[in-house]
């Protein structure tokens, strides 16, 4: 390459300063050593005399690799990408590029990607997994890997998280909700071995009971996942049982577009008959018809988030974990009204 | 590590093979000089004992990375993330991670994303750019890196190209639209340095030639990016030329949702005035009032195909390049329907 012909003496020469200098300037660990004013001049003359590292040397002198592991359930999922971008965004303006792949929640294959991750020496792990306890984050701890976890909260004094203040988001939606008049809900969950899933589904029955609002057990289904076919299928359910409800709150944008098509089959109207709220507020949401009333959790800003806190991990070992929870927003649209005629939705 | 201590000559001593055939078995380079049944028995105890190579070491011995970089445009566009999927997979049951990174299509962004990748050595780059002569490609080309460009398709000769076949889908989409009636068509294209805004624009023009069609210049729009919001910008000025037509072309699903947007704030109704088609098929598409007819391209299926060939490079320095276009498919929903009244979108 001809980038590699360029050496740090070279740039040592240009600048006027000691190639040990230039050396400390061009390694993160040791750039603290340097006066900002230096670091500039010599990063601006690395940067016009098209310097590259070999990245293999610079490994084995400063045992870096200058990337962080990523790992998500699915990309495919509209939920992740603002996430992801947030990570890239501030991990590639400070030098380091993300290794991506995808988990698919299967502790089998998130296994064999973060082994491969680690085999290529990722200097961290951003990753959404759904618990601390699972083997992988095990075996990362035991190789004292940098974690963050991200779209979850644990209490894991021992692991960074980045994930969103659902108890807030439920109760701006019950708020909404009861403000329009409605008493009688019913709530479909996500999955309860996500934080995203419990902490929504807990967070509902309480803000539910701050209310005043009765809590039916009868009228809570929890979705196998948080997609529309599940959504679908537990609407289906809940509305078979011909309980009157005139509110169904659910975990994910997904999981409402999938009502849906339940209400939309037995030709119940929404928000008329039934007023449906999601949560995430996915591209998808503002399209449907009606428009989707749900939460608009911070996505971009939790990646960005995630990735500053492995970045100051990475630059300071000792940096002690932090656990942060984004606020959320309500999105007020058109799929939540006050209700009109409450027992529509009764006859099965 | 307690995995870091199990060695090569571990390995050959519980297959009862030369330390130097588990070395061969570990290097993709030099594995195929060993037979598959001994591939396989080292395989297969490296794995039970739980060991790890230093990439580090591996790098130096092989100079390979085993790492290869994705850069795509942005994938929160809706577009990218299945084709992402279909590289990953692909790459990763390989034994290879892919790095990734957007250049939101900017030269500059993309010029420091490819930058950081090299200097991670990546051993290829899968990427989507809008043409051949782009600063990165001729560097890449400099240095003699393997690349697979995704989403577009050129004619040159030393680059391995996986794309749709644009003349068959804006085919379909006109086939469809004149068998239901349609003469006087509107057309909005994507942008033109892009070979997907450029082949669908073309396309159009063809296939509106071949079936007959009037083809007026005045009811061609190119819109600055895939996007809605231009989407209706452009649907916008052409309603208001006051020229009648019946059906509207466009170059992208997003480009589609946004001419929705336009006809609804104009009270001109989809089907009955206006006929509208989206090309992608995303996952939107099947949500929109009226669900949106369209081609879908394969986009799992061409990021696995992608990657496929940039194993098949990696694996064999000699293989030459291949230009791949999936054929995509029609998928008819409700927004295009037999004109029924031609003139209501000429009342401006």
């Amino acid at each position: 390459m001809v980038s590699g012909r360029v050496t740090i003496r070279d740039i040592a020469e240009r600048v006027g300063v000691h190639a040990s200098t230039v050396s400390r300037v061009l390694n993160s660990e040791t750039r603290n050593m340097v006066s900002p004013e230096v670091i500039a001049r010599v990063q601006k003359v690395a940067t016009e005399m098209g310097y590259r590292p070999n990245p293999i040397a610079y490994g084995l002198r400063t045992n870096q690799s200058m990337t962080v592991g990523v790992v998500v359930t699915d990309l495919t999922n509209p939920v992740f990408p603002p996430t992801i971008r947030g990570i890239e965004d501030t991990l590639v303006a400070s030098g380091y590029v993300p290794l991506l792949a995808n988990s698919d929640g299967d502790q089998e294959r998130k296994k064999l990607i973060v082994d491969l991750m680690r085999n290529r020496r990722v200097d961290g792990l951003i990753l959404t997994t759904s618990s601390p306890n699972t083997p992988v984050i095990l075996a990362c701890k035991e190789d004292k890997l940098p974690l963050v976890v991200i779209h979850r909260t644990w209490d894991d004094p021992d692991i960074s998280c980045v994930g969103f203040d659902d108890a807030l988001g439920t109760h701006l939606i019950l708020e909404h909700l009861v403000g329009l008049g409605h008493q009688k809900f019913a709530y479909i969950a996500g999955p309860l071995d996500l934080t995203t899933g419990r902490d929504r589904h807990f967070g509902t029955i309480n803000a539910m009971r701050e209310f005043g609002v009765e809590v039916d057990q009868d009228l809570f289904a929890v979705a196998d996942a948080f997609n529309e076919e599940d959504g679908k299928k537990c609407c289906s359910e809940l509305l078979s049982k011909g309980k009157g409800f005139t509110a169904l709150v659910t975990g994910s944008d997904l999981i409402a577009a999938g009502c849906y098509q339940a209400l939309k089959e037995r030709g119940i109207r929404c928000p008329e008959d039934i007023s449906i709220t999601g949560y995430n507020d996915i591209p998808l949401s503002a399209h449907l018809q009606p428009s989707l009333t749900t939460i608009r959790t911070p996505r971009y800003e939790t990646g960005a988030e995630a990735a500053k806190m492995m970045l100051e991990r990475l630059n300071n070992p000792d940096t002690s974990p932090r656990w942060v929870k984004f606020p959320p927003s309500l999105l007020i649209r058109e799929s939540a009204a006050s209700p009109q005629n409450a027992q529509a939705n009764s006859i099965n």
